[in-house]
């Protein structure tokens, strides 16, 4: 199931919805219909389990396409939102996470070329997490490095704690695209909340995937271009961390909660890797792409 | 004021309470005696602004400590959880924010001995919080190196976007005492959220002093024990970034929030910098206190 958060209307409130085919069904509405009590919105969808989804992909299934009226919408009519429009604590961040990353960033940043032997954590918060197709704000008062990174992003499903990596993937209730922002200037002795912790800088989206449908997430092409030169193309083949490994070693330490966000990495190719160096400035475009998910576009505007 | 959140008893919900001298008095229920309808969660009372602070200080005053039955409960009779006891995003920390810490860390730490030219932000997952008294968890599978820090932490009262330092005081609501519990050997590659946000990392409380009780947060005593023995003792004189200098650095790019909690730094005399090295481990108990605010005592428990 592809499931997204949309408004109708501008003014309309944000609910759930599953993308079938061209419409957007309105998992509540449809599920009042058939006497299944859906909730109206991502989170609390998350938190009724697998189970829902299993119910939801049945009941779909069932309709053949034909649904009860009132209960869709052409997809080209709404207004996509990110799937979780804001998360309950700051996404996990994922950093130094593919190879031939490591090697570009130890060349150009402040990081060891050596291959990080745990992952590497950060957070973004929920402040920083904006829909599909908005603007990503450059203000020169705070940076003059904007650079990209597409991920793959894991939302997880159950609660998690000191969960073994075999069987871990069992706690991830999808997976959609998120880009990693990041302020090249901004980190601060080493840390990089600040770096990539700033308004707008997680566009996510445009759909969450539910994990019964990507089986192996480490499969997916993903890739990246900016005003249509492609930047980073890869794939979470190349992971050092999988996320299986990511949802069991995260836990270990820190209870995974429904629907936290584990952003999982980026593969080489960001600006910071380039010689000489390239940035975002106002007027650019970025599409990031994660395969079976979706892409996502976003201008970069002055803030 | 001096804001509580606390269950009446072990199974009740938790409830915003106000400490009148030795009694909890129930604002919400307060409140409805009063006409006035004051929630029942401190969240939501954060949402309301300064002027819900306004009018319960009035109502509170002009009982002159004679309550209308039914509001009130002896203090020694609920459990105090922490004041947030969910916060809505990660906690934001402070590092290497005393210059005698910054010190300490750069002999023991792989911090640098400069002072920080701006404030070294990171932070801690809401599943760090802790109610006053709970234990704080020792993993031995994970950490040999359990590091206290006692400090100050602002909660915001107001949305603050890029507001200047003059004037930044009036977007916190008020100040609570917060134990960054660090596990020094959990730092990966200089990120610090693994260190220091795994679960009971943060513990809280006992309750949020309104900021209109503390009109300079700079001239707080602050100090902890290990088993009775002082360790830190110092003042929040002596932070590099006072608190203003702090709401306005992280609002030029992060939007704070109604409810966001930042954790000033600690002063010197953690564990990671005597010498010898000294740790925490089961059986021991940490006291921590903030001058006018009041004091958190944990004891450290076996995973």
């Amino acid at each position: 199931m592809r499931l997204v958060t949309y408004r109708a209307t501008v003014e309309a409130e944000a609910r759930l919805g599953a993308l079938v085919d061209d419409l957007v069904l309105d998992l509540a509405r449809f599920g009042a219909v058939k006497g299944v009590p859906f909730p109206a919105t991502m989170l609390e969808f998350i938190d009724l389990g697998p189970q829902a989804v299993t119910i939801a992909t049945k009941l779909i299934a069932e309709c053949e396409g034909l649904f009860p009226l009132g209960t869709t919408i052409p997809a080209t009519n709404v207004k996509l939102l990110a799937p979780i429009p804001t998360p309950r604590k700051n996404i996990f961040g994922i950093g130094l996470n593919y190879t031939e990353h490591v090697a570009e960033s130890a060349k150009s940043l402040d990081t060891s070329p050596e291959l990080p032997r745990q992952p590497v954590i950060f957070s973004k918060p929920p402040t920083t997490v904006i829909a599909p197709g908005e603007p990503v704000r450059h203000d020169a008062n705070i940076t003059q490095q904007l650079d990209w990174e597409v991920e793959l992003a894991a939302v997880i499903g159950r609660t998690a704690k000191g969960v073994a990596r075999e069987g871990a993937l069992s706690y991830v209730f999808g997976y959609t695209v998120c880009i990693d922002m990041s302020a090249r200037d901004c980190r601060r002795s080493g840390q990089w909340i600040y770096s990539k912790g700033q308004d707008t800088y997680a566009p996510m989206g445009p759909c969450i995937v539910t994990a019964d449908e990507i089986p192996d997430p480490q499969t997916l092409d993903l890739s990246l271009t900016v005003n249509g030169v492609t930047k980073q193309s890869s794939n979470t083949a190349f992971m050092l961390f999988k996320v299986d490994e990511l949802v069991s070693d995260i836990s270990q330490g820190i209870t995974l909660q429904p629907g936290d966000i584990i952003a999982t990495g980026t593969p080489a190719g960001v600006g910071a890797g380039m010689d000489p160096q390239e940035w975002l400035w106002p007027g650019d475009t970025i599409v990031a792409t994660v395969e079976g998910i979706g892409t996502l576009t976003h201008p970069i505007v002055k803030a």
